[in-house]
């Protein structure tokens, strides 16, 4: 942003490296020599550029050790939101930002009141089967084994699916795949009745609370879920071949989680969840299971589905890694573990409730223009010790905003121009609170956010980088990574490319940026705010793995030992995301020129269109809608985007640019991304504002509601909804592209 | 806006006025003595305020006779939208906008394609008494009386209610008063049967097509509209004591309008109105008439109600002044003009139509914030001549831009800081165009605009100013008119205070703002897009008159001759407004600081308080709803807006500010109003979005949402809402409180 780097010449302390130093040195001189009493003091620091030296420093000053030890301090207890455990994390984070020595020039807490779902610790949620005189001849286990002593602690939540309903409904298993409706449909093709059954389904394919919804549709009862061993373990099943020998996932391991396909409260839709707002009625909370639903191990899991009866067998997309082959059921098998009659009983104690806690926020003050803000962020609190799933996240923040933090408070940096606000949210809970933070303060964060950095799971894997975000955040993220990695002679882009790469139609082959989803704290400032949004990790070498996630993934294995001894050794990927990270925010903080190329949204949205005319044209041009305006509307947003990037060329050659001009196109690169919002486009879909970038159903990566409305359409015929979900995207476009045009015309 | 008094001294020409001369040669004496090469040639721009040599010059220069010409010019034929005359107005003020010496610097059109609804000009609509045999035994007038050439002219549009649904529906006649609900109840309460019947009813009270969207409800098939002598002409309804003899409407009179709940076009709510553009389908239409309509002049109206039977007689507060007792019906008195059997019939031939048009805008680039706004609109369109509504605002806007125009053309004037757009919609229909602009590049608008300047019927008559806005505007408004008025020793604001005042808590005795409601162009601006608006005009001395406006309102009469000879003689009225508006213009796009006192805010949240917790209190407690939070709230708002106006105050002091903390504070200035919107508040209003000043169907003057949802729930019981919506305006509140205070907090 405007004009930073000159700006420390005012603040120099005592301590400066010698890079730093001879730079200062050298702008003193150029500018001193015809210092002038009518000169004012702002004057040199409105136009100069972000400072390689800085970056360098910060760059050298991340340390992988420091990393680790702060994922072993985060990650020492489970920290469930709203648990002991998870309190006590706000209070060493609030330590680690008032260091005198290398904190932040501040930090707070923000309460907020919210819906959360526990399991009842008197009565363990189980999955059993009940024999037809009443006795049970089998109960899954009440939780993991202990392993590595880890998994004894008494404060390891045992395994539930948050928000699903109490209840024992019992009746014949089936097994139902993914849970996805067309999984349901084909069972009902095979003759099988789904009234009163319960339906056992695997992790993957479905969002978690839609395998209870789409199956009581189909008058299903009750839902186990459990993790097959072929979608998160590579197939290995056995108690040898899995943690803690190997990073895979142990039999008893069990997927814990938000069972809901909304983000944010559940009561307090659009509203901050504080004590004065307004709470919907309980019954009138959508999107989350309305039958009994638990998550098992995959050892109980082959119990279950290697004794089920039923003739065809599942079809082989079916299949899984259990060791035996998958029937459908209803009921099981003659020759099986069970009597034929037995049923399966899902027990369910889970009870909900209003807790209270805290966001943690910290901010370095801009000193330039303190009305922009960097935001970066990640939630806290984890399922269980959540080694990985927060708190890798949670260490590279804590590192970069010691290392920043230490460079204010010596006075080699004040803050970059512009306001750095780092949020530490307790968020597994379906980004429940960066959500009500949004929600409270979302006319600022929308006017004056720059970026928001995403840094959850650092590391999934410690093979190259993985990067999401919005179009323009690429050219940030690419010049960030084209320098040298910690640990090898190949650069992290050079190694990305290697990695996950496309052919771009305007750069040739280069790393693939992602798309952002809803799946981390990201969800609101895309979705809701319209803030040009990254998500930044290290992750798998996907020719070694196909694992759906890393395999401890919310389960009681997902600790210290499991990271530095499976994930990240060393803690060099951690390294590596850190400097990645901070890189970025540094470059988005105090570049004279925000470093966003919006051009390259004219590349996706051209993607886009070209995926639609394929797939849509001949029914659009029956039904006598036109795709034209919508190019029109592209090649116009291109042609601006183009003018944008020549105007700022021609700035940057100017000697002492005016900052009111420098200013004027840093709000055209700065609120594009809002230009994409409207907040009455999806009105079924909670908070979802965001034009290109919400959820879609179709399969095809294109404008979500329109691909939506053309799949409605096949089916129903409503075509009018094609032409206004159509119009909508034009509109949006049209609209984007006179925020890039000259602004006086 | 930041710095643009100095920015003169790169672009003066040779033609200055003495004062701006001298104003120039001291800025330049100042800055130039230690001019050094390194410093920028843009410091010195951005840092000056407002030169009031430069507002007295623009004051000056404003000709009433001039402003006298134009409206004869633009009112000189019957221009209705969309028709000839109506095109024939683009051209002559595209011209006006290039000329050589005084235009702007760039005119542009902008087309749309709206949904209008016309007459048949073949069959003419009437409203007829029909015998039991058939024959017609009376038939309204089919327009008005030619009184003075004028409405000869064949393109005098035929009186009828645009959108009201062709159809010949016949029944017994009823006297509804003003077609509200409660009237229609209170029929029933009487005994009468609605059924089948027509209802006349008089203008007022209710919006035009809520008489028929009422009556509808009740069984009425037909509605008759008049305007009663006892609410437009202080009772005086005879010839001789109407125009051309004075300036009250004459017994063949009508009032066009629209009959419209909603304002935008019908077709495309949320979308501009372009070609490639969703439209819904017609009998998705909400808010127009859903029967026959037609409005007559009150010499016919009397004709139908004084032959009206029915005891007992209406009760007074529905009497009028047709000169004979007022009975309701339904069906004619045995001893009146008419057989007791004989029905009403109305018949309607309105056909309806998309049609092509262009929006007209003007620009006045800006010289040091081109990306800064300041908006000032109209419509161009009329229901006949139109010269008072909408050609005496439209008259006032050629002046205004004349003045400055040839003020940038000899280069007195670059434009002020920041961009002027002049927008001449046509509008007539449902402020159809602007909206559709809005829609289109909305993000820019919100974006940019500082503020939205509306001047649609500038004079209503000559005694005092009527100024509405949102509480920021109040500021800018009162430093512009207290200077001295061009026809009295009085200022235009004292003799304002004479006529309309308030007391109140913060500033004692003072002139009192209006509210915006939903009436004119400004509508989409302010409740859709959240920009601060003003409308300005001259009005009423109330004292004389309790006409419900200027009696020839959108009728035939509304002439250059009426608006001359009765309206504002020498135009001295429209010479203040165009002044006043012009002062207020210069000052938002000129001043260092932006002219508004978000503090005015604050007042405005209080005193909505204040009636909220007199009416509400009682029962909210009772059903445990507390207000203290939104006192908390408003108290939070008022305390940063003090905050804000204490950090400008200490910026002033600064000899040479930062051109970046000036941009910062009014940005925040700016944006405040913007922070009151939630698009979600009112989801079954099209387009109200701000959520202090919606509309509001109960009579308290205090937040919309609450005090309706509070009326409801006194009916329904559904407190939730209640809660809800105070929920919503606590959040508003604490997200505007967040936009005033230290941005770096």
């Amino acid at each position: 942003m405007a004009g930073c780097g000159v700006r420390w010449q005012y603040i120099l302390g005592a301590a400066l490296s010698g890079a730093l130093l001879l730079t200062a040195g050298i702008l003193l001189g150029h500018y001193a020599i015809y210092k002038e009493p009518q000169t004012p003091e702002w004057l040199h620091s409105l136009s100069r550029d972000l400072d390689p030296a800085l970056l360098e420093d910060f760059m050298n000053q991340v340390e992988a050790a420091r990393i680790g030890q702060n994922l072993k301090d985060l990650s020492s207890k489970p920290h469930m939101a709203t648990t002991k455990g998870d309190e006590e994390l706000v209070q060493l984070i609030l330590k680690a930002w008032r260091d005198p020595q290398t904190g932040l020039d501040s930090a707070m807490e923000g309460q907020y009141e919210v819906f959360l779902s526990f399991p009842d610790p008197e009565k363990p949620n189980s999955v059993a089967v009940v024999m037809e005189n009443g006795s049970q001849a089998f109960i899954s286990q009440e939780t993991e084994k202990n392993l590595t002593a880890d998994q004894a602690d008494r404060d390891v939540v045992k395994p539930y699916a948050a928000y699903a309903p109490p209840g024992n409904p019992k009746g014949k298993l089936v097994y139902a795949n993914q849970g996805k409706m067309s999984d349901y449909e084909y069972l009902v093709q095979q003759g099988i009745d789904l009234n009163g059954t319960i339906a056992i389904t695997r992790y993957g394919g479905a969002g978690r609370a839609d395998k209870a919804i789409n199956g009581a549709k189909f008058g299903v009862v009750g839902v186990v879920v459990y993790t097959d061993p072929g979608d998160i373990n590579d197939g290995k099943a056995s108690a040898t071949e899995t943690y803690p020998y190997s990073w895979y996932l142990p039999p008893s391991g069990v997927e814990r989680g938000s069972y809901n396909s909304h983000f944010g409260d559940l009561l307090t839709p659009y509203y901050p969840a504080k004590g004065f707002t307004y709470r919907i009625p309980e019954d009138q909370i959508t999107g989350i299971p309305p039958i009994p639903t638990q998550p098992i191990g995959f050892e109980d899991a082959k119990t279950l589905i290697c004794n089920l009866a039923g003739n065809p067998v599942a079809e082989a997309a079916w299949q899984g890694a259990l060791g035996c082959v998958y029937h459908l059921g209803p009921g099981f098998r003659q020759d099986g573990l069970f009597p034929n009659s037995s049923e399966v009983q899902v027990n369910v104690h889970n009870y909900r409730r209003i807790n209270t806690s805290s966001n943690v926020m910290g901010l370095i003050r801009g000193s330039v223009e303190p009305d922009r803000y960097v935001l970066y962020g990640n939630h806290r609190d984890s399922w269980v010790h959540g080694a990985i799933d927060p708190s890798s996240g949670t260490a590279v923040m804590l590192e970069i905003s010691r290392v920043l933090g230490k460079m204010v408070k010596e006075g080699k940096l004040r803050a970059g121009c512009v306001c750095v606000f780092y949020f530490l949210w307790w968020g597994k809970f379906l980004c429940l609170s960066h959500l009500s933070a949004t929600q409270e303060f979302y006319s600022k964060l929308q006017q004056r956010s720059v970026a928001y950095i995403n840094v959850d799971i650092a590391v999934f894997a410690n093979a190259t980088l993985r990067a999401q975000g919005t179009p323009p955040a690429q050219s940030v993220i690419f010049a960030a990574v084209k320098t040298p990695a910690a640990d090898s002679s190949l650069s992290v882009y050079e190694n990305w490319k290697q990695h996950f790469s496309r052919n771009s139609s305007v750069y040739g082959v280069i790393p693939s940026l992602g798309s952002l989803g809803a799946g981390s704290d990201y969800a609101s400032f895309i979705h809701y705010l319209g803030i040009t949004s990254m998500d930044i990790a290290y992750t798998y070498d996907r020719s070694k793995t196909s694992a759906r996630i890393y395999p401890a993934y919310h389960t009681a294995f997902d600790t210290f030992h499991y990271a530095e001894t499976f994930i990240d050794p060393g803690f060099t990927s951690h390294q590596t995301v850190a400097r990645t990270a901070g890189n970025v925010l540094i470059r988005l903080a105090d570049a004279l020129i925000l470093p966003l190329n919006v051009s390259d949204y004219g590349e996706t949205l051209q993607q886009m269109y070209s995926v639609a005319r394929e797939a849509f044209q001949a029914d659009l041009t029956h039904h006598n809608i036109s795709l034209d305006p919508l190019w029109a509307a592209i090649n116009r947003f291109q042609a601006a985007a183009a003018g944008l990037n020549q105007r700022i060329a021609n700035l940057r050659e100017e000697a002492n640019p005016s900052p009111l001009d420098v200013r004027m196109v840093n709000d055209q690169l700065m609120l594009l991304e809002r230009a994409f919002l409207n907040p009455r486009a999806f009105p079924e879909k909670y908070y979802y504002s965001h034009v290109i970038m919400a959820s879609r159903s179709s399969s095809l990566a294109t404008f979500p509601g329109l691909a939506d409305a053309y799949d409605n359409a096949k089916e129903d015929g409503l075509w009018g909804e094609v032409h206004k979900q159509l119009t909508i995207v034009i509109q949006v476009i049209e609209n984007a592209a006179s925020i890039l045009e000259p602004v006086a015309e």
